[in-house]
């Protein structure tokens, strides 16, 4: 009889991964309108392109093409049982460029190659950075990112080896954004129809926008969007291991939160059509069922897209909080020894660029 | 830079109101076989002819409509943002008719009217009557209806100005009525799929129809299904806030409501087919997560459809209730000082018209 | 005035059941990619071929097939309404099959026929014994089976009559079970995207696999699952009236539990791409909402299909749990007075046979 316990995948550890190590995720995925009508009922999103095709073909789509997060998330859940199946924390993200818009029937399959490591002096876990690259069947790229983990050690070492830490993108340069439509159309009906007559030439640097809104989670809401994107983490699922963890709760999928403050930034931010990049991100503090959470940006930059006098693109800064409402913009402490630190209530940091008409 | 709380919308309060005045609503969407499988999901309603795409061939459509209410709470939904954001209380409906089907891959969006306004005495908020009007993406109406709600002031005053009160719409006549299908067809196997022998001629005015079963609510129910309808009515979502609100809780929408008694009834009403009429509605008392609901149904007037031998209609009261079975068809107060109330278990008294085979 | 009662279903009851009896179960149902997304979001299953319409075609599938099991809970969903709405208990499955495959647009409906009665000796209750089959709108076997029931008498009786109970299928035989492919393709890119290496031939009779993941049960989840497939069965919906029987609680449908621990089961056998056979089942243990569900599987049979060497079948038993990890492979207790009964904590013993490709 074979050995019981040898089918089953227990995912990798720290010392399974070597620097240029490709790896192919399990599992494509078609996406269908029926993804599309669970993300809205999930998020209850409201950007007119990626919830009428008549306004996406109106704005230049062939046709309307899935939410770019929901495409991210697809890709990122792909490389969870590879990579982080044993981390201990999602630890960044940075040099996320969206491609080609991911449509209905498309199929999206994700490859990650190992980029940097860095062992923690503790010789128990150690930093995994990869660079994942999610295409569809045609092997055009749909997103591509990079993203870091602290992932246990199958066993303690004392000899840790050298951290071989790559160079870290910065945020996406204008002449790297895809506008995935050749030529906007635009007019006033298509304005109305947005929600905001605010577009890309009345934002400002600097300029904060409280978007109010403040959505609670249940525990079935983020486990059903999680497997939605067969995202297998154990700490989203299983109450019964968690039980005996030390915050003793299952954790809320980081990107499910990432979500919820895109779709909060519908108000005050309607004409944010699609995001072209995510620079930088950060799930600043754990979420838990029960967390209402609300949402501000604050315009970073103001981005001229090269040869393009239709569309512009907008650097934001998006943060996420819990049961907090972000009227004062709550950030990081300003004073004291935590000064500089994140407020505890804040769980979301994300620099990330959006396409808007101009 | 920019005023910071600029962008973002706040809704509507009374004095942004005045007669005539027409507001185009944001986000069209694209309805899809992703929000039948939801709404299946959300309601488990059994009618054959939203449930399989031959059943509704055979019956004389061209193809499986959407469900009259999956549409209904679409038009609706769009609405809540300009309409009823800032409002006290939903309260009530009228004049509801349905035009042509909405089927898979259609766009509704929708437009409103406001064709009456009452000053409440308080000087602190007022009544706002709309007719709103949903059309598809060739410009045909799918389904309009009267509202109205109390909606608070920006600020207080003294000066409360004169009512305009509308006249309301009784019930939609019958050749007001819209029968979606040319010809109906219908045969012995049909009835047998169609779940009861019951048809049009079997009903009699003053029958009273116990539809028995029962179905408790979840907040994840309720939430995810209002965000499907993308109405972003904040007492729905938002336990932070709601729990220092007089009730503590999160309110369920009350089309949701409308959308489980329409589920239960079906046993008792098989062959109610489709919705052609909402001709009255009020959610008497709220409901919260945790309730379950039953319904009841008695027939009002039995409508024969002009020119039409193949269908008829039958104008319905259908009471929904919580935690209180409705084998004694409840619903109000018999005696006492609150003889004619609701009795507090009841939570919908909707006088709506179905369409029924002959 | 009519009997006010008259027009609601109420269920059939042990009397009203003969042998021979064939039942036409209402409402058809077209499955939709809407169903598969929705399925998908709640168990996360990541099975290829029904997850990315690349695969299904490169292994020799049409087009992507509805999961097997999606399948069957549509044809088991609609058998309810007639059979079990006044069960006391599901006692077990016998004899499934899978035909055809079921593709997002086809329409299945089910028919029963009643194959044996059994009258228990209180005379309260029997055992009603029903061959269901469920067809597309092609009249082709999608899935057959046989399934008794405990059922309640209308009427308490001293005349319990005789039994008559049917020859119980076994174990579906090699010759009986379809391939849904010609001729499956198989390469090493696929291996990769499959999840696993292990393919026909490295499984062995013996073999035990713990599946490692746990999942737990919301009662959004369930509930959301259970309507989608129109199954009516009051336990699983009703808390206002469970609150008053023996155990307080909503049930979690049975067939929830399969299908948690066919996606749990991926991780061990994740080139099993679809199911062919259900030979035997059994709801062990109830189950509710805040159980954790566990997994393993015992390969009981490795099985040569005729005249085919590019696929084979495996018999297996899946076991799944409550609140209890299956590293130590838990299923009967070996010792004591309940020495050969199922431990507290199993909930379902599945015999099954899955297709591999070679």
């Amino acid at each position: 009889m074979a050995d019981t316990a040898s089918k089953n995948a227990t995912g990798n550890f720290y010392e399974d991964f070597e620097i240029g190590q490709r790896i192919v995720h399990a599992t494509p995925r078609t996406v269908t309108e029926g993804d599309i009508a669970l993300y809205t009922g999930l998020y209850g999103s409201r950007f007119a392109a990626t919830s009428a095709e008549t306004y996406a073909r109106d704005l230049g789509y062939p046709r309307m093409p899935v939410d770019a997060l929901l495409a991210f998330h697809l890709v990122f859940g792909k490389s969870v049982p590879d990579i982080s199946l044993n981390a201990v924390a999602n630890l960044g993200y940075a040099g996320g460029r969206f491609g080609v818009p991911l449509y209905p029937g498309d199929t999206v399959s994700t490859t990650s190659e190992v980029i940097g490591l860095k062992p923690n002096s503790s010789g128990k876990n150690g930093n995994v950075y990869v660079r994942s690259i999610g295409v569809n069947q045609d092997g055009e790229t749909v997103v591509e990112y990079v993203r870091w983990v602290m992932v246990n050690r199958r066993a303690a070492t004392d000899e840790i080896g050298e951290a071989q830490i790559p160079d870290l993108p910065g945020a996406v340069a204008a002449e790297h954004l895809v506008v995935p439509v050749d030529r906007l159309s635009y007019d006033d009906r298509m304005v109305e129809l947005s929600g905001s007559p605010y577009l890309w030439g009345d934002y400002e640097v600097g300029e904060k926008i409280d978007h109010v809104d403040g959505m609670t989670i249940e525990e079935s809401d983020h486990m059903l969007a999680t497997r939605l994107y067969q995202n297998t983490a154990k700490v989203h699922f299983n109450q019964f291991a968690q039980k005996d963890s030390r915050i003793g709760r299952r954790l809320v999928y980081g990107g499910h939160i990432i979500s919820l403050a895109r779709a909060l930034s519908f108000n005050g931010l309607a004409n944010a059509f699609t995001i072209a990049a995510i620079n930088a991100g950060s799930h600043c503090n754990p979420t838990f069922a029960g967390d209402t959470i609300h949402a501000w940006s604050e315009v970073l930059e103001r981005i001229q897209m090269p040869g393009r006098d239709d569309v512009g693109a907008l650097r934001l800064r998006t943060v996420a909080t819990k049961d907090l409402p972000c009227g004062e913009f709550p950030y990081t402490a300003t004073e004291g020894e935590k000064a500089g630190k994140y407020l505890p209530n804040v769980v979301l940091d994300l620099d990330y660029t959006v396409l808007m008409p101009r």
